[in-house]
Order: C-alpha cells, then sequence, then structure tokens
C-alpha cells in the first residue's frame, strides 16, 4: 500500500541513464531558477516607498535614483555570477567558490547561510502567497496556516517527481506572471504618455529637509531585497543541457534583463502615479487599477502575482538539494543527501527541505513577515564571500584580462558588503539570530567531517596485511519450548558447527525440570543449559549466560546467537506474539560484540 | 535515562517469590476493591429523586420503598457472590462461572461486557471527580481534560508501583469517606429525632395521580447503579491472603454491609429533610448542609465524596488486569496480558486500561455523563449472566442445601435480568452502542483465539519422529568496498562454511571494473559476484541475487545473509549513516526464507 501510493504521488522510478534527459532548457530553466528573483518585483519597489515615506510624501522622488542604484547592483551581480559561471562549469555556489579561493570555513559559512537561507525562503514565500489567497477570500484567515502547509506539500511533492515535470507544472505562473507585469508596464507608460494621469508628485531633485543618508542607506537596503535569488542560476548549472555553463550564462542574463526591466518599470510607474505605499492595497496593485480599472485584466495581475508569490519557493527546492549535496559530497552533511530517489532528484534534500520549513511555518503561525530581514542577510553574507573568492581567483590566476574581471568583482563585494552592514546596523534586532544560528550549523558540519573521517581510518585496511582469519563458532540458542521452531534454528545451527547449546529459561523448579525432562525425551542431539529467573525476566538471565560464553570462548571462536522470530501473515497478528525476541536482539546488539542470526520462521495461517 | 525514570516512578523490581506478600489483607481489599461500590452512595439515591420528582414533589416518599428494594437486591446479589466465592475459590467472576456452565460464547459475552465496563469506569468517574474539583474551583473547568488525564495517569502509576503500595495510599481516601458518610448519618438521625428539622414531607403512602409503573422502574433502575462495582471482589480473590476464600468472602460482606447502611441512611435523610434534587447542589451536599451548616464539617463531607469519585476508577485497575489475565490464559486476549510486570502487577492490562480510558476522556471532551447507562447495562449483563450460570451449576451438581442456594441464584438472575430489560427499553437511545461494541469484541476474541490455536498445532512437532536435520550452508556477503568491516565480516563467514560468496552492487562499469580489480589485489579467499544496478537501488539487484541462490541451493543448503551493521557510539551518529543495511534486513525478512545474520561492528570514536 505505502509503496502504491508513492508510485501514484512521485512517478514511476527511473533509471540512472535518463539523468541526460532530466536536465532543463534554458526556457525551463528561467522558469525553474527564477521565480524567486522575479517575484521580488511583487515588492520591491515598495520596500523603499515604505522607507521613503517616513520622511514625507515629498521624499519619494528618491525612488528613481535608488532603483537606479539598485539596478546597478544588479548589473554588477549579474555581470561577476557570469564570471563565476564560467570559472565554476560544475556548479559554482558561493559553497564552492569561497571555499575553494577562501579556504573551507568561509566555504562553510556561504553554504550554511544559503542552506538556512532557503529554508526561509520556502516558509516565507509559503507564507505570502497563502497572504495573497487570504486577502481574497478572508473566509479563509483561520486556515493560513493549513493553506501554507498545503503549498509546501504540494511543492515537495511535485519535485519529488522530478525537476523536467515540475518545470512544466510550474513554468506557466512564471511565464504568465512576466507576460501580465510587462502589459502592465507597457499599458502603463502608454497612458501616461497619451496624458491619461493626472497625479502631483514631487519633482526630481526637490530639496527634502528630514531626509538622512542612514533613511536613505535604508531605503537601498529594503530594495536589495528584490535581488535574491539572482544566485540560484549559479548553484544550477549541473541541472543545465550541455553546454551548461553557455546555457546557464544565457539564462542568468535573460534572467536579468528580465528582472531589471520589470523592476525599474514599476519603479517608473509608480512614481508617476504618484503612488503612497499602503498597507491594505500593495504598489503593484495600485499601479494596476490606475492603469486598467478594476476589471479583469486588473485581478488578472494579482492572481498572477499571487502565484508567483507561492512559486518562489520553488527556487529553494532547486538549489537545497544541490547544495545539500555538494556538502555531503565533501563530508560536512550526512551521506544520505548524496542519494539520487527514485525519479533522480535528491529526495532526501527535498523532504528535509519541505519538513523544515513546515516547521518554521508552523512555529510562526503563518507569520513569517518578521524573517524577512533575516533572509536577506542570509543570501548577502554568501554573495560577498562568493565575490571576494572570485577576487582571490583572479589574483592567483592572472589570465588575460583578469583586472577588468578582479574590477567588476571587487565592486561587486564592496556593493555587497555594504548592503550587508547596512542590514546588520539598520535591523539588527531582527537579524541577530543569524550569530546565533550560523556558528552552530557551521560546528555541526565540522562534527559530522570529523565523525566520517574518524571512521574511514577506523575501517581503512591495509590490503597486504589485512585478510580474514578462520576461528571457531559456538552457537546459542536460546528456546521457549519443543516446537517446530526449536527444531528449525536446531537444524541451522547444527549445519554449521559442532558448538551448539541449547538455553532455557524458567521461573521456578518444577518448570526448569520438566522441560529438561521433555528434552531428554526428544533428545535432539544439542545440550540444554537451564536458568532460574527470579524476576520473571527472560532476557538477563540469558545476557549473563552469554557473558559467560564470551568469557570462556571469546579468543578463540566467534560467538552467535541464533533467534527464532514469527514472520505472521498479516501485521496485526504481531502484537499476538510476545516480542521477547526483538527485545532480546536489542539488548545483544547493543551490549555485546557476537552475531546476532535472526532464524525466520513464516507462519502459513 | 528512561530506564531510570521507570525505577524511580515504579520502583525497584520485585522477585517472584514476593508475590505473597503482595496480598491483600481484608481491610485493604475493601479499601482497594469497594471503591467503585461505595462511591455509588454519593449519587444513588439522587438518581432516584431526579426520576420520581418528575411526577410532582409528592412522589418522593416513593424513595424508600425504591431504597428498600434496592437494599433487597444488595441482599441478594452479596449473598449469591458469596456463594460464587466458595465455588470459585480460585477467582469467579461473571467470565468464569459462566464460561464453566454456560459455555464459551456466554463466558465471552460476560468477560467481554466487563471489560469494556471497566474502561468506561476509569473514564466515568474520573470526569466525575473533576467535576468535583472544578465545582470548587472554577478557573480550572477549561483544564478538565488535562485533570482527568493527570488523575488517570497518576492512577496507572499506582498501580504499576503494585497492589499493596497503591491500597496503602489509596486506602486512606476509602476510609475517610466512610466515617464522613456515618458521621453525618449519625448526626442527621440524631437532629431529627431531637426535632432539629421541620420539613413538610409528603406522607409515606399519599397517592399520587400521575406516578406510573414505568416511572417507578425507572427510578428503581436509577437506583441500581448504585449497585456496581460489587462484583469486584468475587473476580480478584487471587489477590487475597490465604485463606483466600473465607477472606474474600468476609470482605464481601463488609462491603455489602456498609453500602446497605449508608445508602439507606442517605435515602431516609433525604425523604425526612424533605430535599428535592437540584442539579447545582447534590442531596449529599443538601443533608450535610442541612445538619451541620456550611462549616468545617460540611466541606469536609464534600471533600472525601470528590475524592472516593476519584478512587472508584481505582478498582476497576485491579479488576481489569485480573480479568484479562484469565482470558489471555484461555487465549482469547494476547499473551502480553500474561506477563507480570517488575512489581509483579500485570503491567500491560494496568497500561491497557490507563491508554484507552484516557482515550475515552480525551474523545469526549471530559463530558463522559452519557457513558453511565452504558456502563450499568455493561454491569447488568454479567450479573445476570454469572447468577445463571450458578443456578445450571447447582442443578448439575445437586450438593446438600443446592434448593436454597438454587433459589437464591433464581431470584437474583431474574432481578438483575429484569434491571437488565428495564435499563434497555427505558435508556435505548444512550446503551444501544452496546449492541454494536459487544459482538465486535466478542469476534475479536473468537479470532484472536483461532489464531493462537492454529499456530500451537503448525508448531507441534512429534517428539519421535522430529529431530534436527543437518545439511549445507551458503553463506552471502554483501560488501560496499574494502573496509574492517568486509574483512571481519568475511572471516565470520569463512569460519562457518566454506560457501562463502559476497556481492556487490555498481551503479556503472567503471565502478564495478575498479571494486573487481581491488578484490583482485586484496584476494581475500572469497569469490566477489558484481552486480548492476540501473535504477541506484542496492536492495533489488540483491533480493534477485538471493532468489537465484535460493533457486539452485535451497533444497541442499540453508542460505544466510550476512549484514554488517555499524554500532555507533552516539545514538545520534546512526543518521549519518545510511541505513541500507536495515532496509536490507526488513526486505528479506519480509520476503524470503533465508537467515538474517547481523554482525555488529562498534565503532570507537
Amino acid at each position: 500500500m505505502p509503496s502504491r501510493l508513492k508510485r501514484l504521488l512521485i512517478g514511476r522510478p527511473m533509471k540512472s541513464t535518463e539523468l541526460e534527459l532530466e536536465k532543463l532548457s534554458k526556457l525551463k530553466a528561467l522558469a525553474v531558477l527564477s521565480s524567486d528573483a522575479l517575484s521580488s518585483v511583487a515588492y520591491g519597489t515598495e520596500q523603499i516607498l515604505i522607507v521613503l515615506v517616513t520622511a514625507g510624501f515629498a521624499a519619494i522622488w528618491y525612488s528613481i535614483p535608488i532603483s537606479l542604484a539598485v539596478l546597478g547592483l544588479l548589473l554588477i551581480l549579474i555581470l561577476s555570477y557570469r564570471q563565476t559561471i564560467f570559472s565554476y562549469p560544475a556548479g559554482g555556489g558561493a559553497y564552492i567558490v569561497a571555499k575553494d579561493n577562501l579556504g573551507v570555513s568561509t566555504g562553510l559559512l556561504a553554504g550554511g547561510s544559503l542552506l538556512v537561507d532557503y529554508i526561509l525562503t520556502v516558509a516565507v514565500s509559503s507564507s505570502a502567497g497563502t497572504d495573497a489567497i487570504t486577502s481574497a477570500f478572508p473566509a479563509l484567515h483561520d486556515d493560513r496556516v493549513l493553506i501554507a502547509l498545503t503549498m509546501i506539500l504540494f511543492l515537495t511533492i511535485m519535485n519529488l517527481r522530478g525537476i523536467t515535470e515540475s518545470a512544466s507544472v510550474l513554468a506557466i505562473p512564471v511565464y504568465l506572471f512576466v507576460i501580465a507585469i510587462f502589459v502592465l508596464i507597457v499599458s502603463g507608460v502608454f497612458k501616461y504618455i497619451t496624458g491619461g494621469i493626472h497625479a502631483e508628485v514631487p519633482e526630481i531633485g526637490t530639496a527634502v529637509s528630514n531626509v538622512s543618508l542612514f533613511l536613505l542607506l535604508k531605503a537601498f537596503s529594503s530594495g536589495c531585497s528584490a535581488l535574491t535569488g539572482v544566485e540560484a542560476v549559479s548553484n544550477a548549472i549541473p541541472n543545465f543541457r550541455p553546454p551548461a555553463e553557455r546555457n546557464a550564462a544565457a539564462t542568468l542574463v535573460m534572467m536579468g534583463t528580465i528582472l531589471g526591466t520589470m523592476f525599474i518599470g514599476i519603479s517608473l510607474l509608480a512614481y508617476w502615479y504618484g503612488i503612497k505605499p499602503d498597507p491594505e492595497n500593495t504598489v503593484v496593485s495600485q499601479i494596476a487599477a490606475a492603469t486598467f480599472g478594476r476589471g479583469i485584466l486588473y485581478y488578472a495581475v494579482q492572481g498572477v502575482t499571487a502565484l508567483i508569490l507561492f512559486l518562489a519557493a520553488n527556487t529553494a527546492y532547486s538549489a537545497f538539494p544541490l547544495l545539500a549535496f555538494m556538502l555531503a559530497k565533501d563530508k560536512y552533511m550526512p551521506n544520505a543527501f548524496m542519494i539520487r530517489g527514485d525519479r533522480l532528484g535528491f529526495s532526501n534534500g527535498i523532504i528535509f527541505l519541505g519538513i523544515f520549513s513546515a516547521i518554521l511555518v508552523t512555529a510562526f503561525d503563518g507569520h513569517t513577515e518578521n524573517l524577512i530581514p533575516l533572509y536577506a542577510v542570509g543570501v548577502f553574507i554568501p554573495f560577498t564571500l562568493s565575490q571576494l573568492g572570485m577576487m582571490v581567483r583572479w589574483l592567483k590566476l592572472k589570465t588575460s584580462g583578469w583586472v577588468f574581471r578582479f574590477a567588476i568583482n571587487t565592486i561587486g563585494m564592496l556593493t555587497t558588503l555594504a548592503i550587508t552592514l547596512i542590514f546588520i546596523f539598520t535591523k539588527f534586532n531582527q537579524v541577530w539570530t543569524v550569530f546565533v544560528f550560523l556558528p552552530i550549523v557551521i560546528l555541526l558540519f565540522f562534527q559530522i567531517h570529523r565523525h566520517y573521517m574518524n571512521i574511514a581510518s577506523e575501517l581503512r585496511i591495509n590490503m597486504q596485511q589485512d585478510k580474514p582469519v578462520i576461528k571457531g563458532s559456538t552457537i546459542v540458542v536460546p528456546v521457549a519450548g519443543i516446537t517446530r521452531v526449536v527444531m528449525n534454528s536446531l537444524s541451522y545451527a547444527k549445519s554449521l558447527t559442532e558448538n551448539v547449546v541449547a538455553v532455557y529459561v524458567g521461573f521456578d523448579d518444577d518448570d526448569i525440570e520438566r522441560m529438561e525432562k521433555k528434552w531428554e525425551e526428544w533428545n535432539p542431539g544439542v545440550r540444554l543449559i537451564t536458568l532460574r529467573s527470579s524476576y520473571r525476566s527472560i532476557i538477563r538471565p540469558i545476557m549473563k549466560f552469554i557473558e559467560t560464553v564470551e568469557w570462556k570462548t571469546a579468543e578463540t571462536d566467534h560467538i552467535t546467537v541464533l533467534i527464532p522470530q514469527f514472520i505472521t501473515k498479516h501485521w496485526w497478528h504481531y502484537i499476538l506474539h510476545n516480542q521477547t525476541s526483538l527485545l532480546l536482539r536489542a539488548y545483544l546488539f547493543n551490549q555485546k560484540d557476537v552475531v546476532i542470526a535472526t532464524v525466520p520462521y513464516h507462519l502459513q495461517r
């Protein structure tokens, strides 16, 4: 049953050779990897305006230069990540680049930061998508956690089904969103030019007395939250069809162009239309209402915006399992993250991401807004480290034209570092937890690594000297009576060695005497040892007996304990049998250095 | 840790020989076994008055003849159960008596009815006790389920600690309750005689026009709910100190006398004081207030009443595990109910009772009042069957004086049958579920029985003909590389037989070639078979390989699969290792008829 359900949800298992077919074309990659970045358009401009409007309506003209600055930063990031893609065609996330050039600890800092961040992305996006739904249908407000969890479950299953298949389903909303926003921008600009909008807006350059540098920096850093998700492409190069790095670079540039155009378009329209941020009505919604009126086009824009916010989480589903795979390959995360599942995705990473984001959503009761700054810091730390790593790389390699490339990465590094610091200084009370979590995560990485290294050295053998050695063998068979099961076990034991001893635990002298007599009568050719238990426990006397056997023969013999076990026809029949054998097995396994052989007895009825 | 916690809660394990010391003296038995019956005094009279008052205040004089009728029934029950005790000194609950004289099915009907009833008892009593507490402290009203569950947990732990010890703790409230009620009755009677009460009450014999026979029967059956719990002593004879049946009979008579006196006393006072039932103020509370005024004595009576209601559940804790033991001994319930725990109680029965009553309390959100009629029917069905069984017994045995004894049981049978029928007819909508549940429970009993009988016949051997047979042996060792673990496993396998084969699953040709070369280089003296897995699964190719081995050698050889297993130093290290070996073990175990030997490898670091 469970396996049939799995088949239904996830699909048939796929051969390893089908992996190539699972790889992404540029257009599909754009859909899978850019939903996080593109969805930022839905709130980027608004984040800037919210900060500026605290200094009065006159200050909103600053949104234009700030948007241009964000656009400049986007350009720098795209250029520098393009360089990374070609330098690390096997997949160059911040983890690889930082580890390669700045050392393991820095790499783990970048990697850990991103891993935590992907979990936050899923939690925040699914909550934001839920908000969009419950704004439209207020009756659902009490079920917000349930809705968010359902979406996480849906994304998890889609991603377990495999990359291509989920891309096919999930690409449509991304394309629809891009089309909707472009139609909005073109119509909006057309309406503005033809004089259809009559809003009074402060002119660019107007002096505003209470605008401080701190405020502008805060507005800028808020706007930079629109850039999260840009790194996804460079992490996911192995998912591209060959030539992977070319396709990845092209996809990155495509994404940057679309994102930049949409972002600046929305910012311009917001300024021209004189839009004030309103908690009840998003900036995009106001623009759409002013452009189209509250008709079918307006609701179309709102609908796809809600969808894309949901799907932003999907980027994390592509990036997290790959990053976890890389960390696991380097032995900083459990091996389990290296296994490809039935559908060739890294199932354990996908499931882990789903579970932890679901926990976050539940713990925060669906109100994950406070996690947004944390999430931005979690992106800009690896951004900075990755650029710094590239700088070191150019200095080391000095390939032709390295000075120009070094310059790009230096500018990138300085800007992203600045933004990280601005985030930390302007929103410390919301981001301090990062300084608690990251060290713990990195410590865990190191502990896992040490464990794997220790074990590897413990298990290593010298192929010339270490060979299997033949010893004697003693087999202990605990018996509870004289039955077919005991007969089978003794047959098995006697087939392997002459040293077989049966052991029986009795609760009183009569009991023991009766058993000894019956055994003599049966005469199976195996010696019976009887033990008396004062405490009605079967386990303890047997454990003690095995200690004695170990003490006598461990030097010369392998000791095997034979445990017969019923296999019932129906699972619920198990409750009808005392699970002493399971208990004995668990005790022996944890406390003794003996081989435990389970002799199955399949019950026919 | 868990075992230390268990020790703290339950106490040190006890030797089987300490069982005699655990047995109950008459006084302690009275406390342990009578709390259910005695607590009925707190609501018995009230149940009668509630029914009568629906026909007007003038009808309340009927409470005196009805109480006398209940008293008469009590006398009959005590006499007939006394006869049962001497006839079945090994413990003669309704199950034993009915099974012995009326056949297995009837016995199971009685037994199943009682088992379900004990669970109801615990649920109802803990809820009633909680009501008493929350009436005193209304602030706790929202935590009623939590309080009831805490009480169930407390009773479960006390009973796991052992019979004597829980008797010592739980006896005090029972004694206090008896003393309090007797003080109340004596003071009340004294006050009435000395003319301290001036209530206008309808004279006995007054004609009341709208009193129907149906009403009187309903009032009588309601009053009979005071008799639940009387059977507890006869179920628990094995718990008494020798001479067990004498002590049990004496305890039964003691309990009957106390119960009868208290019941008739409360009924008389209620009539003399002209008390009307009031949902906000119980009859006992009204009598106590009228007798003592609302002073310290009043609160003492109320306090011990609340306590005894709670402890009524404890009777079920004594009776349920014993009855379950008897059913398990006859193979109608899982063997697990036959095991005495560390403290010599039947732990599984105690835990089962605790869990199921906790589920009931939670499912009904602490409002278990509606279960009361169900619970009364559940008692009177076995009452009737037990008396019927005794009647058959006298007819069969015809010992001296049997006619008199037969007469007592016949009267008892007819009255309890009548009460059962009255319950069913007057409260059908509350008790119909019993006709759904009981058949299911009895069907389960029979299915369990059939399973055990089938298995016994399947496992039985002919001691003269069936002896262990020696066959050949083939050992399969799945290997994942060349490590110390593999070397150990091969050493073990080679010590047992010459027919050892190692099997390796590779994911591609390079992988397989590399392994074959290394194996040749190592040359451990064991043949290596390599398998190629297209689906990245290790389990499936190995399962197929073992099928082939089975097909070739199962006739002549025992097949053993050797599975190496890491035992890590810290439990959390387990997540760092792929649990392929556990998975392989589970698959083999369920699907193949091979012996699975686990070779432990204790990691040092």
